[in-house]
């Protein structure tokens, strides 16, 4: 007999075990979406020009979904952008449907080609550097959204940054003594910092899992790209996943519960001034030491293997 | 083929994944005391009269068997004490191997017997108060402890956390967001409060393993107690330790790592400052708000419930 679901008592189509739930299709949708709105709300966020960078991966695809529907709620007005990342059919198709989804509910949205900022795709820049494809994909789709973001005006950038993704980073980084990691990134909110041109970010997703975002998507019939970038090497993260399913099956908050302890960590721990500048090519923050962001050393040493 | 000893090139009889080395039996058991060595040396311990509890399981036996050893290096003046529980055959099992052992190797002891402090013994205590027996139990041991070193005028008791024990209580407190857990014990050294009557503690074995206490023990034909307490109920435990296989299995150096980092992050928050006072029964440090330690109040339940 399948349980019932917590809300209505009908049939219930999925359990969240953290949440101790049962829910059935619409009760699930409202449930993921006050998780986003609490998450947000409890960070003090209040809203504002908001741009959204969407992959066409679940996580993304969710994420703009849901802040469309929230963003009365929200008080914000959001903006898709799209890198095309020039990574063969796996690109092709994520284009498409990023493309088919934002005109089908209706929200703005502008493709970009990353060799346009970059000069080359992110296959022809990893072969050329020789550096793991995800770091150097990161960089320039960070990079990317920030410019678009500032010359845009806009006030946030969301990310899909989701609970299995942070609970790993921070566990990694537990287990290899990186304490400098525990102490950056992944905060709901990150504000912005306009004299280095930093637009700030929101991290909606941060208290919601992979499995979450993909049951949004799901049962609200939003399409998403299935395939894994062909470029990613994530054999050492796979790894860790399975982990997180032995430590779910002991205590299912285990990764909300590890995310919130860090945080409530660092908020005791007084923060180190960061040594900020401007870039001396792109103009836009660094805290490298020779003043040159890693966007732009990355362009360099594209350019000097031509 | 076995591998070769590190050291002297002999076959090796135990290979330690963290310190990617193999070791023969001397080699082992140098290392092993080696790294007790460091362990207190790197931590600024100079030595004194320390008392060692001895329950006469792995951890304790491996202890005493290595400070001795190293007794004249550590600048340390040693006194055994083993605590008499009343765990039925347990006890009787684990006294009679103190006994003899510490015979054997020339250590001064002395057996003292918990209902001579408590009235009661441990199944006794555990039956009236109906709390878990290993709480009771710790409460118990450390008041002890504490007193015989205070009465005898020792400045360090040393205890035999190893690293499974202190990774585990780490990683439970981060995945039960109890932050206060994470901020206290486990030091390699707590310096004694006098003022409070409170004796100074060393953890020697904080950066050893169960594994590597036993091999220490087999190595040195130490006798020890095999039992489990009849009274520990260890489900939990037991499954972090399998947690902890697979986690080692993917970075074996994960349970130092995981324990330096929590020692490194404690070190950059200010330390709040505990309300101590002396208990208004036994006058031994206490930091219940009532002014009354656990303890005592142990006693007090006891005696309510005659």
């Amino acid at each position: 007999m399948p349980r019932k679901c917590i809300v209505c008592g009908k049939d219930s189509v999925v359990f969240i075990p953290y949440a101790r739930a049962a829910f059935c299709r619409e009760h699930f949708i409202s449930f993921y979406e006050r998780r986003i709105l609490k998450t947000l709300k409890k960070a003090k966020f209040d809203g504002g020009r908001v741009l959204v960078g969407v992959s066409g991966g679940k996580d993304s695809m969710a994420l703009i979904y849901a802040l469309n529907r929230l963003s009365g709620e929200l008080n914000i007005d959001i903006f898709t952008v799209h890198i095309d990342l020039g990574i063969y059919d796996y690109s092709k198709v994520s284009r498409e449907i990023v493309e088919n989804e934002m005109s089908r509910i209706g929200v703005k949205y502008e493709i970009v080609n990353v060799r346009d900022y970059l000069g080359v795709t992110i296959p022809e820049a990893v072969k050329k550097v020789r550096r793991p494809a995800c770091s150097v994909c990161g960089i320039v789709k960070r990079w990317i959204l920030n410019k678009i973001a500032y010359d845009n005006s806009y006030e946030y950038i969301a990310t899909g940054h989701n609970i299995d993704d942070v609970s790993t980073y921070f566990l990694k980084a537990l287990f290899t003594q990186r304490v400098e990691d525990l102490m950056r990134g992944h905060d709901i909110i990150t504000p912005p910092n306009l004299e280095y041109r930093m637009i700030g970010r929101i991290r909606p997703q941060v208290y919601l899992s992979e499995r979450e975002n993909q049951l949004y998507c799901i049962f609200n019939d939003i399409p998403f790209v299935k395939d894994v970038c062909p470029l990613a090497r994530g054999a050492l993260l796979h790894k860790y996943k399975r982990l997180w399913e032995d430590i779910l099956q002991l205590n299912p908050i285990a990764q909300i519960n590890l995310t919130k302890t860090i945080m409530k960590l660092r908020e005791k721990i007084p923060q180190e001034k960061v040594d900020l500048q401007k870039c001396k090519i792109c103009g836009f923050a660094t805290t490298s030491k020779d003043g040159i962001c890693a966007f732009c050393k990355l362009k360099l040493r594209i350019a000097e293997e031509r």
